[in-house]
């Protein structure tokens, strides 16, 4: 099988150190030239030691070279010890790379409240960053992954500024996903030459639409962390604020946050259907976005997507307490394409119990609050029994 | 065994009508005098329509007579049909009553979405009125029961005013309740005299510690009720705004009100244990519940208890994720008395594995924030597989 290459000038890696018992636990992106970088950080007052760490090194310093990840350890609520475990792991990997000690970052992920193991991860780095390679992307995906059941990658190329644009990211989510990227990584890599601005205006806009725009169950990480770094390598005109090559970049890393997003969703703990959630005719884009998040996030709604229930006064119910101010005699709530409820009335006298809806792997609820022009997308995955399992029984 | 007796002057009845298959579905509180009511409904934008009826009779009348609550249909998102079958109850109880149109009200909780099935319950009322007795107060509190285990109803007697005063409430719940009352019936009667402002002071105030303090999987519904109905048949002296008799009465409407909310949370669909979330230490009081609610809303948490794991990071962060600001450094973790995290570290190099905690049927959570001296308790519950079945596969 052909593997998966990186854009020009990136490598990357993924081993098993010792961490985890037996999958991969540590990663490596490495660009061979100085990155442009916007990142992304949890909302979350509670900051893993990486995150904390990260936020500094990032003021001092506005590019990097390498973002080291190990999963296992959330590296979280560890105090000072916390924090000099990650600084540890930035001065080491960065030592072995040749690079400064700012251009190193390091993402943690796992349980939180336990002190690294840090002799497996130190004594990992060198095989970590001896195994680097423009196809390694395949293994750093691997090396993030806690319960997830499949690899999260995806890869796109097009043209702006007069050359071909590679962008590929890799994403970890899996449990405690919501919106403001609960327990979510994400490490987009493109060798775009784009100014300072437009990296940071285009992953701020894009996530808002993608990583910020899904649920699982409604926990928010201590860890989460999107990253976006662009080396220059592809050679092209440097892409600016606006315009079209702004237009097509910014397309195409919304096409590649967005699919990323999707398979976090499809690959919630448990989760059997990936729930799209449209909402429409809202008075403001926040009123569009706080509705499909109730509902999104509602746990009967996602309880009625699993047993297949055309259950529409959930929905309702859910849209109406979101704290958006609309009149409910106008809502049109569409499920699967069939019209449950339109001006005032439950549509016809349906016999819902004969109504199947909610039966593919890809269901959707779309609700008009004909109020306005302004709409949402927020994709969330139904909750089984199977969550309840992986979440109650074992340390996660 | 002997019946339970209502306070002075008040009477109730509860029967099966027809609009459930075998449960009792139809029930009254009836008050010989014209009583003072302080009422709250549900914040939900999505009102049922015996909620709104309800709001414009109390803009009209200050003083009622009767309550008729029906269970198995919440008449809500039915449009002007369901206003008009609201109305027809009202006027058709009333009638029966031989009382005013405006001293009836009506509350309704079940399905959403679906036309009531009027004929059994106005042909019920007649049977219903014919019941009432001074002992009917546990058949009323059948009647307005949906998936419940049991049946919750408290009682207390005190002395205020130079006389005894009794104060006795049912409430409805199980399943959809979260902070702000949702899916929740509430009516709390009393013999007691008492100024309009002081029985509206109470009732919000008491709730805000109660009702509106406990939840079970988030989500809010469009019937929430709470009432509180006095008729002075104590004959004891008027309680007034403030005083030692406010204070008594205060006192004891909070225990009425506190013990029917756990009871709700209690039998949470599928719950097992009870968890009670104690947060101290915050800046505000606002801050103290925004942060109580947090944790005791997560899912993550939830499972933990479920599963017997004291996995505190998962409090740290659902803490963390409120919203409030707090240092998570001087924040302190103590789950059923044992502490497990202080001072920025964890305690002591704990095997986590080998403690037990979360054994009994109720469990306890503590979070110091050490920011401030305000505190909130809120209570919730495990969630299990049965939860999930029971939404999933019945229309509820």
């Amino acid at each position: 099988m052909k593997k998966h290459k990186l854009p020009k000038g990136f490598l990357a890696n993924g081993i098993h150190c010792g961490v985890k018992k037996k999958r991969k636990d540590l990663s490596l992106i490495y660009s061979e030239v100085p990155c442009k970088i916007a990142v992304l950080f949890t909302r979350n007052v509670v900051k893993a030691a990486p995150v904390i760490l990260a936020e500094k090194q990032l003021e001092k310093n506005k590019k990097i070279r390498a973002v080291v990840i190990n999963s296992g350890n959330a590296n979280c609520m560890t105090g000072t010890r916390g924090l000099k475990d990650a600084k540890k792991m930035v001065h080491t990997m960065a030592g072995i790379l040749g690079v400064g000690k700012n251009e190193v970052l390091v993402s943690s992920t796992g349980i939180i409240g336990e002190y690294m193991n840090m002799s497996p991860v130190i004594n990992g780095m060198k095989r970590l960053a001896k195994g680097l390679s423009g196809e390694g992307i395949e293994d750093a995906a691997d090396g993030i992954m806690t319960t997830h059941r499949f690899r999260k990658m995806v890869s796109r190329t097009f043209t702006a500024g007069g050359k071909k644009i590679q962008m590929t990211g890799i994403a970890k989510g899996a449990g405690m996903i919501k919106p403001n990227m609960a327990t979510m990584l994400g490490y987009i890599m493109t060798d775009a030459d784009i100014s300072k601005k437009a990296i940071k205006n285009t992953l701020i806009h894009t996530t808002d639409h993608s990583f910020n725009a899904i649920t699982v169950d409604g926990d928010m990480s201590t860890n989460d962390t999107v990253v976006l770094l662009a080396n220059g390598e592809a050679g092209n005109r440097r892409i600016g604020e606006k315009g079209k090559d702004y237009e097509i970049f910014l397309k195409n890393l919304k096409a590649v946050s967005v699919e990323l997003s999707k398979m976090i969703v499809r690959d919630g703990e448990g989760a059997s259907k990936v729930i799209e959630v449209n909402v429409k005719g809202a008075k403001t884009p926040k009123d569009a976005k706080k509705t499909a998040e109730a509902i999104a996030g509602s746990l009967l709604v996602k309880c009625a997507v699993l047993g297949g229930d055309p259950n529409w006064g959930r929905i309702a119910s859910s849209a109406g307490s979101s704290g958006v101010k609309f009149n409910p005699d106008k809502m049109e709530i569409i499920l699967d394409g069939i019209v449950f409820f339109k001006r005032g009335k439950a549509h016809k006298s349906f016999n819902r119990k004969k109504i199947s809806v909610f039966k593919d792997k890809k269901v959707k609820i779309l609700v008009d609050l004909h109020q306005g022009k302004c709409t949402a997308t927020v994709f969330s995955c139904d909750i089984s029994k199977k969550y309840i399992t992986l979440n109650s029984y074992y340390t996660t």
